[in-house]
Parts: C-alpha cells; structure tokens; sequence
C-alpha cells in the first residue's frame, strides 16, 4: 500500500506543543504532561507566548524560533487561533498536525474548518482532528492524550470517532492484559479519516488486530474498498454507532457525524469482510481472540469444560451463532475416555465434571482434541488456580491432617505445570479461546494470559468471540490475499 | 407464605457429613474443610466408618451415636449407598439432607432415585439434591460448596441447575462487591425444586433479589403460580439455559433436564414478572441494580457524561430497549448549563465533554436531573479516580510546577469529597445506574461500590440494566402486592 501520512504523524521525533501552560487543569497541559510522564524519547518544544519553561522544558515565542526542523504539532488552543497557527507551521516547514481543540463543525463551525483546511491546503500539511484527544503509539512511548499509561504496549490498532475509547479504555484493557499497539482519535475528520486509517495500520506490523469506534463513514467507497483490502490481510472490528434515532441525535453534537440507518452497515461490514461488534465490551473480546488465534480453517466447535453448566451455555450460544457442534468419533471419545473420570461425558461437549489429573485435563486433553481433525476452533472452560490449596494449607484446623504429596502435586500448577500447560495451549493446531470467571491474581489464569493464551471472562462471551473469529476465517477463505 | 423445608437446611445448627475423610482430594472431604474454613458456629459430625477424627473433628461411626438432634445431613457417598443412609437418618429423627452425590438419573439411574424418594418418604426426609454441589448460607456462615468463600455476604439468593454457578461464582461477584445472601445447587430435584427455592427466598429479608440458572423446570403450574406470587415482592432474574438443540443435547446429560423450547421461556416469565437475561453476566448484571435500585416509576431514561462516545452507545442502547430518552425542558436544561462547561450538551444526553467542577458533575447535577420530575431512571457514565494526579504529584519533571491548591481539590476525590458524592448518589428520588471502565482500585470507585450505588462495567451494560429495571418496574406497577 501507499505511504501513509499518518506515518510521520504517529511516529514523530520532534514535537511542536502548542496550548501548554504551567497550569495542568488546562487540556492542554495535561496532554503534555502525560507525553513527558510516559518518557516520550523525541524532542519536545513548548510554544508558548510568555513562559519560560513549561513543565521544565525550555518553551519558544513561535514554532519559527526553535532553529531545527520538526516533525509534528500538536495543537490544543482556541478554535479561532487554528488557522493563523497552520500558516506558521507552512513557514516553519511543519508538514504534520494534531488539531486537539474543539469548537468546529460539531457545533456549527463550518466556515472555521473550512479556513482550516485552507491554511493546511497552502502549507502542503496534513492533520488529525480537530476535536479530538490526541493519538498514541505506546510502542514509540508516544502517548499525548489526557492519560498516561502505566502497562506494557499490546498489538491492537484503534481508530476512534469518540476520545473516551482511547482514553479511558487504556487502563480498562491493561486490566486485561489486552493493550493498544497504537490509538488515534480521528475527531471531526477535517482531513485524514478512518480510511487513512485503515491503511496506515495494515502497513504496521505491531497492529495485528484493527477496532474501530464509528459514528459516520465520510467516504464510503473509499472506505469499502480500503477495508475489504485490509480485511484480507489483517482483521477489523468495527462497533458502529449512532444507528438508532436517539443515538443520531446524540452523534450529531458528538463529532458532527450524519449517522447511517443500521441495515446498511450490517451488508456493508459483511461484504468488505469487517467483523462487526455489537458492543463495546465486545470490540475487544473480539480483537483479543483475532489478535492472538490464527484463523481457523471451518466451522466445527469443541468445547471442553469442568463442569456442565457452562458447557451448556456455550453448546447453546454455538449453536445461535450457527456454528457446529460436531459430535466426536467414538476413538476420539475413547482416547479422551482414558483421562477422564468415569462420570464424564465425552461427545462434544467434553464434561470431566471434576478434574482427576490436571495436566490431562489442562494439557493433554485438548491437545487430543486439537489433534483430532474433528475441530476448528475449541472453547475450554473450567480453569483455577492454587489459591483454594495455600487457603487450606494456612488453616490451622485443616493443615495438620493435609497430605503433603497432595498438596505439592496442586502447588504445581503455581510453579512447572503452569509452564507446561502454557506451551501447549499456545501451539495447538486449532485455535483455542479459554475462559473463566477467575481473575489473573489467580496465578495460573495470570501466567496464561500474559503467555498469550485468549481468555475471556464469561463462557458465552467466548462462545461468542469463536464467532467473530469463524466468521473472519469464513471471509479470509474466499478472499484469499 | 408457607413455612418452607428449605429453612431448616439453609439455617442448620447441627449438621452430620458423610463421605468425608482426612483425604482433602475427595469431594466431600474438600466440602467439609470448606465449611470448617468458613466458620461455621454450629456442629459438626463427621460420619466415617474407620476414622477417629476427620480434620480435628471427632468422627462418629453412625448419625445414632451422636445422641442429640441433628438439624441436617450431608451426605457425599457413592450413590448406591444412599437410600441405606436415607433410612439410618429416619431412625435417628434426622429430616433434612443434602445429597450431594451424583450417577442418578442423570446418568440414567432413575431406579436408585425412586429408592431414595421411598427412603426419604419412609423417613419423613425433605432433601437437596442429588447430584449437586451443596448450598450456602453466607450470613449464617453455612457454605459447604467446593470452594470457601472469603468476603462479605451480600443480598442476592441463588438457585441454579448448575453447581459451578454457585461456586465459581463466588469469587467473580466478589470482585464486584456483589455477593450472594444465600445459594443452593438444587441439582436433579429428587425432592425440593425451584419453586421451594423460590418461596424460601421470598420469605429471607437478606436476599433482596432472587436470580436463577434454569436447565428445566419440573413443576411448570406451580413455577408460575409461584413466580407470579413472588415477583409482587421481590424481583426474579433468571437465565434459562439448553433452549438450542445442541445445549439440550448438553443438559441430557448434566442434569437428566428435558429442556423447552425458547419461545415458550419468553412468554411463560413475561407472564410471570421473572426479568429474563440472556447470559450468565447479565444475571448479575440486572441483580446489581435490581438488588440496590428501587423500583421506578416509569420508562424515561436521562443520561449523563463527560463524555460523547459512551452518551451515543447508551442513547442507542435506550432506545433498542424501547425505553423513552426525552429532550429536557429548557428551564432544566438552563439549571444544568449553570454547572457545565460552555461546550456541553444539554438537552439528553447530557454531555459535559470535560469536568470544570467535581462536585457539580458528580453529585449536584445528577441531583438536579433526579429532582427534575422529568426522568424516571438516570445513567450516569464519566467516573475516574485520583491516580492521574498521584502519578502527576510523583513525577519529577511534572511535580515542581503543580499548583497546589489545584492538587489539594483533586485529592478531596479520594477523601471527603467521595463521601458527599456518595451520600447524594445513594438519595436520589429516582434509581441511578452508574458505569465506569475503571476498576475497584481507583479510589472514588471503589468507595462509591462500597457505599451500594450500583456500577456496571460498561456504559452499554448499564443501559440494558436500567432497561432490566424499568420492566420490572412495569411488572410490579400492573401486578401490586
């Protein structure tokens, strides 16, 4: 694909801060102080018109003053000031822009943008926003959005009409061990989109799984034709929203978006291959299994669980989805038959009802059953961790009568097992999509989600996200690269 | 209501277990030490054949020798002895048990039920069971589940089908603050059933709302009669599960249920005043604000936030939910644009796009909406915590230019400042369903779950509750206690 101008935007050296001050309850002040606070390596200049130091930078009078060329700026003043400042930034050489400041079409500024636009025009530069949050790319340590972010960078691409789904989203996706790669809140769109977007993260390797938060589609065949592209090489989650009358409304003032009627977004996202998200929660379900499961080769469903309950959620929601839920051939059924208790069941789904022997519950089963050929992808429910055993270990009427080899055999799972457990659930043959209700303080969900094992929360949110990713496989077979 | 069988079991003062030994790898022995860890106040006699003691209890050779009254049993052996025990209990004057154990006619033991239910006749016996994972009485500290439970109890009662949704649960609620009063895994329902259930709970002042796991329902006249009757006085959340052919194939053989199909399920708990949850998340989901809101008046939703993105995603969802989203009056509208940044919105959604004042946005806003007389439940998405400012006071370059007096304001979110909000959320004329991406961990957050306003993860997962909540509300207006 092209070269895209949103490379030298989110991977700039040199940064041009205009809207900073000392006072960091201003908007502006508190983008720079999260770009210092995240340890950004390049160079930062302060435009200010009286101060001498902002956060303990040097500041200058005008981008003119600063004598090097640079590559970004970023922009967080008054809307009226946006213009002037363009046509500073076209002398100082400056050819990239992220206009922060609000107070344009989304609220019947039409005439400002379009001075905006003229002023980039002659200035040959090109810009993000305006009425936007800022962008992030966290493997760059770039990050100029209100909040900082504390975590380890992760390989998701996000393109967002709403600042809140990067900014807010950064320590709610940590929490998960699910991070953004890199983040752009598009705003209002005055010149670079989402279909810039889409082609600036398909050339990216650290994106392996592009979301998207959207409340309009400025160029449609663009669009189209640039998703259906990317789709071929890289999956898509998009959550449209605004698609009802209230929402309309609500977008309206939002990013001065004109929201489409739902029909025509379902039609749309299935014929350029984008996986559509009905959620927000959901957009990142999806993105955690697309950005860590190869994709699968059909249709058919293994579900292996502990217990019977969520394995009947899931047959259920597998079966709404339209996926299949092939029962397993009886020598399958009988080399699973000789790790499991006598009270399993053993067609599909695998109920061990309670598990005998963790490292074939937690290994070798699903292995046999990825092995099989008899499945595309497998949902495996029932983990847990050690806690439950230090808990008796500790009690003091329970610890006296305790079987030492027992509880090194449970204690296990905290040390080796769970490394072996690791290895083998992250290269199987099929993909697989853990979950559990337990946390990741629990040590063995911990050591899996940060191996790259796909957790999710709640038995069907997988079930569901087996879905997602059936449905890109589905895509990806007849669209071949 | 009647006096239920249930109370004896769920509030037992003396119990005698059978099946467990000191071998903590065996089911039943694991369920004792779980209620030995958990506290119970009352008796305990273990019952083993051979063992002078079991975990530092004395252990009796039969429930006879133990020569005083016996509220309950549990037992945990081998299916084929049962009925055998059944009769020991009657000719010790024991008439109340638990069964946990399983291989009835789930797995196509329909005989030994029927010898069991003779038995129990014979002796005059009510039990739980079989094939369950035994009940919970947090209050009372009764739990002799599998796992042993560490926190708070909290208001919501349980019935499931399911084992695991009583004890993988546990830790998942508590996470949220959101724990169970009272569970019970009914299992098979060789006896006691849902509608037991569902008149025990209606009787319990500490189990504010009644959510069930349902694989069948046995009694399908009395089910409904009774769940009519208890809907008029607390709210019934209930997930029915097995209603695709796959997930019926599923529960065959988890709890020998005959499932029904979907259609039917809609109509029988619209008739009944049960709220229906599609998974086993919006359960709890819909008792969060069930168990802490109270009921409202009507069907118009205001929203409030600080930002765009999460005010489309809930107008959408309001509106899907067929709830009604009115424009404020402009004598309203001028009461909240007094507090609210010039670039707001102010017509529903309320949007304040940035937060000038902290109490205005979090408490005296939402008051003024609440007092309005023109909402009947208020969303309120746009929660953060101090951390930002914690991380700006830490940081080096940032700290010497901070203004104090701008740092002490902040920091009053996470001292007195979360009271104030906390005692105006928790008094407002209408129910206020709250939501946030950030954690317990987040100071204001953590403070206000504690206080009991209710949060959801998710501003969507919100806006589904109060539509939860609002078809309650319309139950109880039409069906009056």
């Amino acid at each position: 694909m092209a070269h895209s101008p949103l490379t030298e935007i989110m991977n700039a050296r040199s940064i041009a801060f205009y809207g900073a001050s000392n006072n960091v309850s201003k908007m502006g002040s508190s983008q720079l102080v999260t770009m210092i606070s995240n340890g950004y390596p390049g160079a930062i200049y302060p435009i200010h018109p009286s101060e001498e130091t902002v956060f303990g930078l040097r500041a200058y009078r005008s981008v003119g003053e600063i004598g090097t060329p640079v590559d970004l700026a970023v922009i967080v003043l008054p809307a009226r000031l946006v213009p002037g400042v363009i046509d500073e930034l076209g002398a100082a050489g400056v050819r990239r822009a992220v206009i922060v400041t609000a107070g344009f079409a989304e609220v019947g500024g039409a005439d400002l943008q379009d001075a905006v636009n003229e002023a980039a025009h002659r200035a040959g530069l090109r810009y993000v926003g305006p009425n936007c949050i800022g962008v992030a790319n966290l493997h760059a340590r770039l990050n100029f959005t209100v909040f900082p972010f504390a975590g380890e960078p992760g390989s998701i691409g996000m393109l967002s009409h709403s600042g809140t789904f990067v900014t807010h989203l950064m320590p709610y996706l940590h929490a998960r061990r699910l991070n953004y790669a890199e983040a752009i809140s598009l705003g209002n769109e005055g010149d670079l989109d989402i279909v810039d977007g889409l082609q600036y993260y398909a050339s990216r390797d650290q994106v392996r799984v592009i979301t998207c938060y959207i409340e309009a589609i400025r160029r449609g065949r663009e669009f189209m034709a640039t998703a259906a592209d990317v789709s071929r090489v890289k999956p898509i989650v998009a959550l449209y929203a605004g698609g009802t009358d209230a929402g309309a409304r609500a977008t309206a003032s939002h990013t001065a978006a004109m929201a489409a009627p739902e029909g025509i977004i379902d039609g749309l996202f299935r014929q350029t291959g984008i996986v559509r998200a009905s959620t927000i929660e959901e957009v990142f379900d999806f993105a955690c299994v697309l950005s860590r499961c190869a994709v699968p080769r059909g249709n058919r469903v293994g579900i292996l669980t502990n217990s019977g309950g969520p394995g009947v959620l899931m047959a259920d929601a597998v079966s709404r989805l339209g996926l299949s839920l092939p029962s397993f051939s009886p020598a399958l059924q009988k080399e699973i038959g000789a790790f499991a208790p006598g009270t399993a069941s053993l067609a599909n789904p695998v109920d061990f009802t309670f598990i005998n022997d963790w490292e074939a519950f937690f290994s070798r089963v699903p292995r046999l059953i990825a092995e099989s050929g008899e499945v595309d992808v497998l949902l495996f429910y029932g983990f847990f961790g050690i806690e439950t055993f230090l808990h008796y270990r500790d009690h003091p009427a329970v610890a006296p009568s305790l079987n030492p080899a027992l509880m090194e055999a449970a204690l296990r799972l905290g040390t080796d097992l769970q490394h072996t457990i690791a290895a083998s659930l992250r290269n199987l043959p099929v993909p697989i999509i853990c979950s559990t209700f337990l946390g990741l303080d629990e040590s063995l969900i911990g050591h899996l989600v940060e191996s790259g094992v796909p957790f999710l929360p709640t038995p069907e949110r997988a079930a569901r996200a087996a879905g997602a990713l059936c449905r890109y496989g589905q895509w990806r077979r007849t669209h071949p690269e």
